[in-house]
């Protein structure tokens, strides 16, 4: 959920300076139109990792807004009053009437993650409150409400660095605590579970934006523009569009997850042999391990064209046993499987245990492909983020290990590979009308892989960004990640008791 | 979810031998509309009590229709293939290509539900697993699919009698095994789990039909009736409607829940007098009990017009300390509670705890007069009934004990009161035109309670229908049951071990 959050997003003060008025008017003028509607109301969450500006966030609110028809509310441990009654009663309390804004500071979700990551709650009990925030949600979306879920984030290092930096500041000192500090110590579990509980409530009446918070132009403007539209959709006539799942609206600084990407990345010749050699003896007998028996592996190659994903392949199986490892090319779907729901083609291919299946192109079609050349309605590519977390969290609780490399490529390098092909008579057949095509709509298919890793990098099956300019970098980097991946599946078997 | 399955549904031979070659060529029909279009796959789900016509139900199915066309698939226990994969893999396997239809007998229900009822699986993971099913249905209706989940029930003392006359019947005999018998003894924890089953993963895309078992007539007709509908949709040019819950269709042997209910119980006025000052004392004692003082009550009478709730509450406030209840009669919302979500002005009155809340009239208006007087949009209030699910089941995880009453008189016996408040000086405030207006629509509401009661009686909050033509007999009756349920609340404190 975080990659497209940690690239450093910024907006030049200059810039921040020449819309901050248009923004604050704006805001304003949607705001009494919403009043004077008196249809729907607003109901502003913000969350998200301490220091990343969420207090910053309200006050701005406050302050660009007419804080007369405006509610803001903090919410800290529960009181005794609280407390004897259902834990979701303190926010019927303070729900907006229609018409009005709602900030709540601190929300549903800070409990039962606070919660989870303190250890106090299990996996199944989180699990079983996110379902209960999703019902609630639904409920308030077909009430009317228009919900706006911003989440703040910061890096673990920009995290640090803020908290430094605050310290440093004589006038701003007193914000930073023992306590902020003793928090921070939490940070890696507290951005998992959130992690997990931003996908699971992403949904398409009520999704999540994540907001870097680490540049205050950046954040402030992000975040004004994603409650500006929530106010002009709840005084529209016509209820807020269902988009079926949250795709982050672009960027107010036009960056993005692979724009940002370092594709530098090379390795020599020699190194190269060196390592293949290493590492594909590391994979035959991981593969070969007798604790794999109860495993299988589940490998995904994505990228653009002429990303080198068949030449990877290749070095990868070259250190499998035929008997237990199957290649499977993805294309245009058969009769037979259009008959049936998208996901049925891939589940044919769900390996036993003991064996390796490799995608060659996978289901990601449905996000990638069939989303820029719309293939199919926006709704089912909307909805396939979700189908897809459920398919993929299925084949790692039956013992599944599942793998999937985004192969980074650059226009330029990718044009270098174009023309090679076509001079190389060998090679031509591997150049089509389509591959020029496909390369006009670069950034759309950018933008697409930057929706991708951020709704499906998951902790059990995360997206691996492979740098793919240097075709050797790329292979030891594919074979090593995949090593790793094995070899840690393994010991965790090995002790069960560990996550 | 089986009150409405167990009062003797019944359908006549004759009847039965007039009405099956219409359904019968029908449904060959709408199998040939829905293979030529091919647009559209049909799943159907036979699920429920052993010994309520499971398989002669599939039978008959695979009879009336042309079996080329349709695939039958039972499940049983996973085998070694499919125990390697994910279990919802052979699920997959065998989902009918579009214009197909595919009848799983036993589904992706049976072992979720099994292994709660075993205690192999607990209710958290159970919970989860319910959450993942209605995931896959979910995607499997955006993906065109048309779901039938036909639930086949029998009463307790229904399915015991079955299992005998199934052995006295020589030719049957073997149907019986000592596996049969032993699974009976579960019969209750069975249902109860079955029940908590069906009403999280009825949604509108894919409602549960609960078809009672024990008349073979009865049982045939309703399951055939459903699926034809399903057929029909499939093969119809737009999308099967979403309904926002399933509601039964019409009984086809016209029988309702209120119809089929007793109503002659009556009390003496001398027994009465005694039970009156007893159950007051019982009820005096358990709200002044030290472990009242973590618990509290919420109160709900629903009822006809002159049904008696307001005389019953007298009696059962009379005993309660008046710093410790509170009377909320429920009528039109306010301006402000308009501005709110439906529930909001209910969670108002939420008790704390060692409180009372007695609601004259409730948040059911929301399925009932709502419904009837088409105050409000089908989609609302078919949503209403999971959304009353979670709201009790919040205020019971608070330590509310949650009691809800429908006192249930005969249209005979509502006009006998009507008139005797025209004619007396002192009632007649009490008759209104409304009155009058709202007795013609008897059969509406009659048929608005069935579907009520059937959604929304849960293991921790049931209704309690209570014959109430004989207001002295009712009044006793809400008053035991009461003390009856703080009782067990309170004992269930004492050991929280158990259930």
């Amino acid at each position: 959920m975080f990659e497209s959050a940690e690239i450093g997003h910024q907006v030049a003060k200059k810039e921040y300076k020449a819309r901050e008025p248009k923004l604050r008017s704006d805001l304003l003028d949607a705001q009494y139109a919403l009043l004077a509607k008196a249809k729907r109301p607003v109901v502003v969450l913000v969350n998200g990792v301490d220091g990343a500006g969420k207090g910053e966030t309200v006050n701005l609110f406050n302050e660009w807004m007419d804080p007369r028809h405006v509610r803001t509310e903090a919410f800290g441990p529960m009181n005794d009053i609280e407390r004897e009654r259902p834990e979701m009663w303190r926010f019927w309390q303070v729900l907006p009437p229609k018409g009005r804004v709602g900030i709540l500071f601190g929300s549903w979700y800070t409990d039962p993650i606070l919660s989870h990551v303190m250890g106090h709650e299990k996996k199944a009990r989180f699990a079983q409150r996110l379902e209960g925030i999703r019902h609630f949600e639904r409920m308030l979306v077909a009430e009317g409400a228009v919900l706006v879920k911003l989440w703040f984030h910061l890096s673990k290092a920009a995290a640090k660095e803020r908290f430094r930096a605050l310290e440093r500041d004589l006038k701003n000192a007193w914000r930073v605590t023992k306590d902020d500090w003793e928090r921070f110590q939490h940070y890696d579990e507290f951005v998992a579970v959130s992690e997990e509980a931003l996908r699971k409530t992403s949904t398409g009446d009520a999704p999540w934006v994540v907001v870097e918070g680490s540049d205050p132009a950046y954040r402030s403007l992000t975040a004004g523009q994603h409650l500006l539209e929530a106010l002009r959709s709840a005084a529209g006539d016509t209820p807020p569009p269902s988009t079926g799942v949250a795709v982050a609206a672009d960027a107010v600084d036009g960056r993005t997850l692979l724009g940002a990407f370092d594709y530098t990345r090379a390795l020599s010749r020699k190194k190269y042999e060196e390592q293949l050699e290493t590492q594909q003896a590391r994979l035959a007998k991981l593969s070969r391990d007798p604790r794999f028996a109860a495993r299988s592996v589940v490998l995904v190659f994505e990228g653009m064209d002429a990303a080198g994903k068949g030449s990877t392949i290749r070095r990868l199986t070259q250190a499998l046993d035929a008997r237990h490892y199957r290649v499977v090319p993805i294309a245009a779907p058969t009769d037979e499987e259009r008959a049936q729901p998208y996901l049925w083609r891939f589940w044919r291919h769900v390996p036993r245990h003991g064996h390796v299946t490799v995608f060659d192109r996978s289901w990601y079609g449905r996000v990638l492909v069939e989303r820029v050349e719309k293939f199919c309605p926006d709704g089912d590519w909307m909805r396939a983020y979700d189908e897809i977390n459920g398919f993929e969290d299925q084949l790692v609780q039956a013992g599944a290990v599942v793998v999937k490399f985004w192969m980074a490529i650059t226009p330029a390098e990718q044009l270098r590979r174009f023309d090679e092909r076509k001079a190389t008579p060998h090679k031509q057949f591997k150049i089509t009308d389509e591959d020029w095509r496909n390369r006009k709509k670069w950034p759309l298919y950018e933008r697409a892989v930057g929706d991708m890793v951020d709704r499906t990098s998951t902790e059990v099956a995360p997206w691996h960004v492979v740098a793919s300019d240097d075709k050797l970098f790329a292979r030891i980097e594919v074979l090593r990640t995949l090593c790793d991946r094995i070899e840690e599946a393994l010991r965790r078997q090995a002790h069960p008791g560990r996550r």
